[in-house]
């Protein structure tokens, strides 16, 4: 398929799903998944969050939504969940579980067929990359997707004009995610070498940036490098988790382009005067040319992503430890 | 004063609460804190989702509350915020712009007077003992005070009648704590013995025990022991930061008495196949005579609290490390 023709039928997917939201009052939206694949949901949480007077979103994992069983999911909830290859068990049961409840289900997973595909209402086909390689279509990949299935929403519902905003946006991520690999690589092989022994590294962020840092601790450092880690929110950590700082601790401050930022330069400012083995990644470095400014904090965060992903690749090649590599994970039961 | 007087005083703060609930409508509740304040909310976040069907919970950081400035926060929102001293500058803060949205606004605290309950609507002032002592009054220490808020809500607006379980059940706290106090200082010593030379302790929960996790994660462990920790969740622990997991590394794992316990006995499976150095906390071993059936799943939360602490103070002790001892909190600017 030419690359129009790829881009057009991930649309047509999210196009066919903002008519399923005129067809019914929706006062709730659920973002269920597991791992990398929750972790994926809170940009747009922040947005229904920020944006919305109406409309309530909320992040759970696939069980602890089965178990905690909401009493506000229904018939006007919406619930979108995402898979990697839709096989999650517990996703599945997710969106079986809020099928039972009423609740319209939207799935996004990167292949075509899959258990959670039969039991979701609609699904959502998703552009993906290794870590660290090109996605040869960033605007559908998984954030961008699921902005266009909440941006639209609030477009559809309630005349929000962001999504117009992100669909004139969106086509500029190819030159920034192509700007990141040529840029990156270098100062991601001068990270590698410096933090490839360390044994713990903290990561850290704020706003719609929060999941990109969970998402690389426990994902990356924990499932990938078997590197101790935990997202401190950079809020938080001024009440707590600021203690464990010292010259020799290493963390990784994410700095993103949203309103939360303030919180970000915070958190920078105690690194600076208190810690010496921190990396920080700041969106503003990036060239956002063509990037609607009201859209610029809201992408930043898939910005930060791609290039924490350069840096893994280069961290697990120092490490002589594959990305692939698992002790658990598709190899014992659980 | 006496005990019945004690109680009586923070039962009539509530009862006045419970009253201004009646003069509005409330279909959002935000739970603003920070740190350990924050952790505490979680509890009546699950209680709230679990329960209502037409009101709906969050629990944000303060700053992050103010910046993220949340669309559905208005005059039919009630935000609950706590700080100890009531002097957390954010809290503050986000109390002064909770007003200014026009939301009702309750704060907790242990002091009387503080430039919280100055911004705030009403204020509750909760008991408290310093980790690993009995509080003389755990009816009304901070948990329960906010159950009694939550629950009071929800029994007000739509008749739950959870809230007279609630106070059916709290004057059987005080046995509870007093036997944890008896039975798991022992206990203690050996954890303290076992685990003090670790670089890391994760925690691990689901549910209504996933605050106590993230507060000993990062106020007992990474605050007051300079101990790396991570509170995972149990549903999350598959997801990816299982991955870390091997014969050495450290857990602790609570076990409460919620819908969400599945979640927990497959995290201790895992545990009991592939580790070795982990902790068990289950509340299934303590006595809950007299505590409603309904209400064990969110008191089970304040019962592991409490263990939690009496092994902290072993930990302390065992690592000649005070739980006061600080670098940075209330010392340096930040």
């Amino acid at each position: 398929m030419s690359v129009a023709n790829v881009l057009q039928t991930a649309q047509d997917q999210v196009n066919q799903i903002l008519e399923a939201y005129k067809a019914r009052t929706i006062n709730r939206v659920f973002l269920v998944a597991c791992g990398g694949s929750s972790a994926l949901m809170y940009p747009s949480k922040y947005f229904i969050d920020r944006e919305s007077a109406s409309i309530s979103a909320e992040v759970f994992n696939s069980n602890e939504f089965i178990y905690r069983n909401p009493g506000t999911l229904g018939e006007n909830s919406l619930v979108i969940l995402c898979s990697h290859k839709g096989k999650t068990p517990e996703t599945t049961e997710a969106a079986k579980f809020a099928k039972s409840k009423g609740a319209l289900t939207v799935s996004l997973m990167y292949v075509e067929t899959a258990p959670l595909a039969d039991e979701s209402d609609y699904i959502v086909n998703y552009s993906w990359a290794p870590p660290g390689e090109l996605d040869p279509h960033p605007e559908i990949a998984n954030y961008a997707i699921l902005y266009r299935l909440t941006m639209g929403l609030l477009y559809v519902k309630e005349g929000n004009k962001k999504y117009e905003q992100l669909l004139a946006s969106l086509p500029h991520l190819d030159g920034i995610m192509k700007s990141i690999k040529t840029n990156y690589t270098a100062p991601g092989k001068e990270f590698a070498a410096a933090y490839k022994d360390e044994s713990v590294i903290y990561t850290m962020a704020s706003g719609s940036n929060y999941g990109i840092a969970y998402s690389f601790a426990i994902c990356i450092l924990m499932e990938m490098q078997w590197i101790n880690s935990h997202a401190i929110h950079a809020g938080e950590f001024f009440h707590g988790p600021f203690e464990i700082l010292d010259k020799q601790m290493p963390f990784i401050l994410l700095m993103g382009l949203d309103e939360t930022r303030p919180m970000e330069e915070r958190a920078l400012k105690f690194l600076k005067e208190h810690g010496e083995k921190f990396l920080v990644l700041d969106a503003k470095e990036l060239d956002w040319t063509g990037v609607d400014e009201e859209m610029k904090g809201y992408l930043a965060p898939l910005a930060l992503n791609f290039i924490l992903r350069v840096y893994a690749v280069e961290l697990a090649a120092a490490r002589n430890h594959p990305l692939e590599d698992r002790r658990y994970m598709f190899k014992v039961p659980y």
